[in-house]
């Protein structure tokens, strides 16, 4: 099925039409090649399918492949190119160096799809492919997302609504109606009566004060962290007063919407291990808190169970195709600074298993080294139990010299000068930011390699500047890439640097232990990636510290929500910043996903839209049927 | 592919039982039968596939099958079992008639299937499996519809915002602003600019005076009728206060969510009849007036195209199957009142090619013969060209007794004796509900036959009397159909009864033509339809009707929102009632669907849950993956 790419063009044309150019092969027969049987797959049309999680306990007494996640120096606002450089490694090893491989990335919001024009399947001849389906609705992960997270805020508040006008008797007795004569619990309020340590599972036999325990969840509704999501930009929908109609009584309530990849359960969808797992996850998930200071989970609300029906499709990896024919699996796209930034878990054991022993899996980690390749290493790997082989690290010119000193650098408008000619000043400046990261790296214990984007302004002298400064400071090598213009054929060298890699020895290791109390987790991470030279608690963020240590929560990983800007928590310092004290606003917990996140600064949850957004100019063209005005 | 069903049980096991029970045969196989062509199918899964439109340009020459509208009596709240019949009726027709069938049935809303139990696939031995994704995501095309109709919200928010903070010359420079150094008009701009009657192209061309008209839409925030929806069943979404987080600058507005089956997208969907058409009508949808009183449109927001992307794939029917291996489509599910309650047109023409001359297409109508039917014929048939061969109308004893004074009827509550015991004075007083409606559907110059729905409770005495009754009023003929406990075999006497009146002479005719004014089709229709002596408007539907009239819309078809209980605007007269006058509270306008709609009543566009709603039992048995605690 991997095939070279031909008749590349010289003056490379926009990523729709490269994309829209190519003729995706049949879904079926690179699944059929990856070794998929057709039972474990389940179409969505000729280009995309969903994959069964039993490919995984069918190959479990085969080795994993080799595992290797694409990071990246700390970036400018218009990003590096990881995701190209995922996809273009990925075309290197498979069309041109004939080694199984799989790339494993996330899905993209359909935010920025209709905002500022930006895909998220890679670009130039370095795509996911058709681009336009990765884009849009795909296999609809994304959507059941959302309806999971609303049916869920929809019965916290019909849970309030209701508590608040039943007496406890009344509300006991229509929880557990008589149906055909016979009251039962169902199975998610045997699990509620579990947790209340009531042994009892005929709804008659409970007393008056067991029935009012097990009834009154008593949220308190200032505690509820619960938002609803949808999966655009809409500013208007942070802060919203609900209730506000004639007939909810004036049980009014102030709320908001996130935007759906910023859910918990994105998250969860990405570190869910299996079925049963994500089931647990779900039922976990903390809502708020009641009035006498007990977490409230969505177990206790009922509809774990529902939710778990909503995603159990979700939870099938979708796999789709590159240009150049190699196996792609798209697969949860969680956030990168209040979520840990990574595709799922359960996608990457598929593929390492697919691929096997002489294989390769190239995942991506958002955001730089600091932030998504630490989640990576320390959240996703501790809960899947996979061992990285190599790192690539991507650097470009351009990111280099603005950590050099050179000019802000804004989406929409042109580069400076500094950027496209040679500036070895700059540059040389600006390499303090990557030794940083391969510093950061190397202390996990697993070979580095820099991969140097290439733009068509970097000149030999500086590709080579940083090719020195990168062996010097610890990566096995560092490559100029060039698959953006010549897809796989572009990042050859880095392939081959990267197989080289993984021959190395590695010797794997967690930056910290979980039993550590919550405030040494994050001093470690602070003082270790960021260089910080200490840690600064609000005293909300005291606070929760105790009470997650109370409730049970203390034994999580730390999920650091900050810039992706900095290496430190202001966006302001550039390089490999020194001297400064890391502030923690506030701490809050993701506990079915299975982390705390501190917040090092203020993170958006919902964009808004420019006043000129993409969806101006998305339409279809009738004549050809096709997508026009995307990217 | 048709079968006849084997091995039923005397003792009719719930829906979720016998569907699960079946093996789907593959969708691929159903579809190959029907006349589909592979590549003009798209798998979601094996046991779901879209189908394309092109089907319908490949058999444009091929004669229509019978086209046979299931629609009701007035129901009682629990439904009288309309789909249960178009799924038996269907099954009759194709595995045990062996005629060439088609069912064309409407998607769920998801909000009733995490509520009170009961499923929209049908039920008993007449059911579209696999039932669990008829009820849930299916393919994702109600997701489509949330999502478009969300951005649309967004986007109006966007520009209200963005507005109101800038003057008129930054506006026009930011809605047209320069890339690559050339400044230009998307396609939607350029069908505002000629809307507005400016004749130019290039953004540099435009007068100042152009410029400001251009840019400003000028929306009055009171007159935005374009709300957000959510796919669940969330009341204390109805109202809300947007803006209200710190960065909205205080620019709060109230507004409030529908379930997305009430969106106007919906209703759209199933009256397209080809992208463009979708795309037109996307386009045409007003959202509210700009202070001078001019509509504002999605066109005018510039997100019709976007809109119409987000929607290609929902354009596309669902093609699944019935018990008995019959081919169903599944496609559109508006809501019956502020909507016109059918399926989509588009599912019916590509099934009239597929049966061809000798087949037959089974669709249903909402609610009872006065809304669903009414609608069917006066918007769906208009819009779509196609002619209705028969009225098949479903009538139980349970229903006609509570039109002759038997006591309510309540979802949740046992039924009285009166409705499980032989009773004709009931049933002889409730007949003149049968025979209104018999008439009405007369009107239409198109044979009926009445489909008496069995319950196991029902007499010989009973049938017999409807049956009596139904052919004095002018039925073709009145069968007692029992498809639930068995399936198509208990469906073929109608099934053959349906034959027979499908050969006879129709002469089909609208109610009302589109050319006369709006309050003649509103009275038409209260006086023809709902026996009505006469139509009341409130102050402010005379002056909407005003409005309508001067801004063109006045041409349109009428879609009356009024209550399913009675044949009047009045849930409590049963029967057939006389001497009453109709109120129209409100007229509200779907200009994209394509009709206006008078309120003759209060219409919940958002239910809520009840204290234990469905979703407290519904999970997944993690030893056999099946879903459990659904119906």
């Amino acid at each position: 099925m991997a095939h070279k790419l031909e008749n590349m063009l010289e003056d490379v044309p926009s990523d729709i039409d490269i994309a829209q150019a190519a003729t995706p092969l049949p879904i079926l027969e690179i699944a059929r090649e990856a070794g998929i049987k057709d039972e474990e797959l389940e179409m969505y049309g000729w280009t995309k399918a969903k994959v069964s999680l039993d490919v995984r306990e069918r190959l479990a007494d085969q080795k994993n492949g080799n595992y290797i996640v694409v990071t990246a120096i700390t970036p400018t606002p218009l990003g590096e190119g990881k995701t190209t450089t995922t996809v273009g490694l990925s075309q290197a090893l498979g069309a041109h160096l004939d080694k199984k491989v799989m790339t494993c990335i996330r899905q993209p919001s359909m935010g920025p799809t209709f905002s500022i024009k930006g895909g998220a399947a890679g670009g130039g001849y370095s795509q996911v492919i058709p681009m336009e389906e990765f884009n849009l609705h795909g296999t609809g992960d994304i959507h059941a997302i959302s309806i999971a997270n609303n049916v869920l805020a929809a019965a916290i508040d019909t849970r309030l609504f209701h508590e608040a006008s039943q007496s406890d008797e009344a509300l006991y007795r229509r929880l557990t109606p008589a149906k055909k004569g016979v009251r039962s619990f169902s199975p998610s309020m045997l699990r509620r009566l579990k947790k209340l340590g009531i042994d009892k599972t005929n709804p008659e036999d409970l007393t008056a004060e067991e029935a009012a325990r097990f009834a009154r969840l008593d949220i308190d509704p200032d505690t509820i962290t619960w938002r609803r999501v949808v999966d655009c930009n809409d500013r208007m929908m942070r802060g919203i007063t609900i209730g506000t109609g004639p007939k909810e009584k004036g049980r009014t309530r102030e709320t908001g919407f996130d935007i759906t990849v910023a859910s918990e359960i994105m998250a969860i969808l990405a570190l869910a291990t299996s079925l049963p797992d994500m089931r647990e996850r779900l039922g976990r998930m903390v809502i708020g808190m009641s009035r006498s200071g007990v977490p409230v989970t969505a177990e206790d609300i009922g509809c774990a169970g529902a939710l778990t029906v909503l995603m159990k499709d979700a939870l099938k990896p979708t796999m789709m195709q590159t240009l150049e024919g190699t196996p792609a699996m798209i697969h949860a796209g969680p956030f990168a600074n209040i979520a840990h930034g990574n595709s799922s878990i359960v996608a990457d054991q598929i593929a390492l298993k697919l691929v096997g022993e002489d294989g390769y899996v190239v995942t991506e980690a958002g955001f730089g080294a600091d932030i998504g390749m630490e989640k990576f290493f320390n959240i996703k790997c501790r809960y899947s139990g996979l061992v990285p082989n190599a790192v690539v690290l991507v650097a470009t010119v351009r990111a280099l010299k603005t950590h050099g000193g050179g000019p802000k650098v804004t989406p929409g408008k042109p580069l400076d000068r500094a950027y496209t000619e040679e500036n070895l000043e700059l540059l040389e400046e600006g390499l303090s930011n990557l030794r940083a990261h391969i510093k950061n790296a190397r202390m996990y214990g697993v070979p580095v390699v820099v991969a140097i984007n290439k733009f068509h302004t970097d000149t030999d002298n500086e590709v080579e500047m940083i090719r020195k400064a990168a062996v010097e400071a610890g990566a096995v090598d560092a490559v100029m890439s060039d698959h953006w213009a010549l897809g796989g054929l572009g990042a050859s060298n880095l392939a081959e640097a990267v197989v080289k890699a993984c021959e190395m020895e590695s010797d794997f290791k967690f930056l910290y232990d979980l039993d550590l109390p919550i405030k040494e987790k994050i001093e470690i991470i602070c003082k270790e990636m960021y260089n910080a030279d200490g840690v600064e608690y609000s005293e909300k963020a005291e606070e929760q510290i105790a009470s997650y240590e109370a409730n049970g929560f203390g034994g999580l990983p730390m999920c650091m929500a900050k810039t992706h800007l900095s290496i430190s928590h202001d966006p302001e310092l550039k390089g490999w910043p020194t001297g400064f004290t890391v502030p923690i606003r506030e701490i809050r917990a993701s506990v079915g996903s299975g982390f705390l996140y501190p917040l090092l600064g203020t993170m958006s949850t919902m964009p808004g839209y420019p006043t000129r957004p993409a969806y101006y100019d998305i339409d279809i063209d009738m004549e050809t049927g096709q997508i026009v005005g995307m990217f």
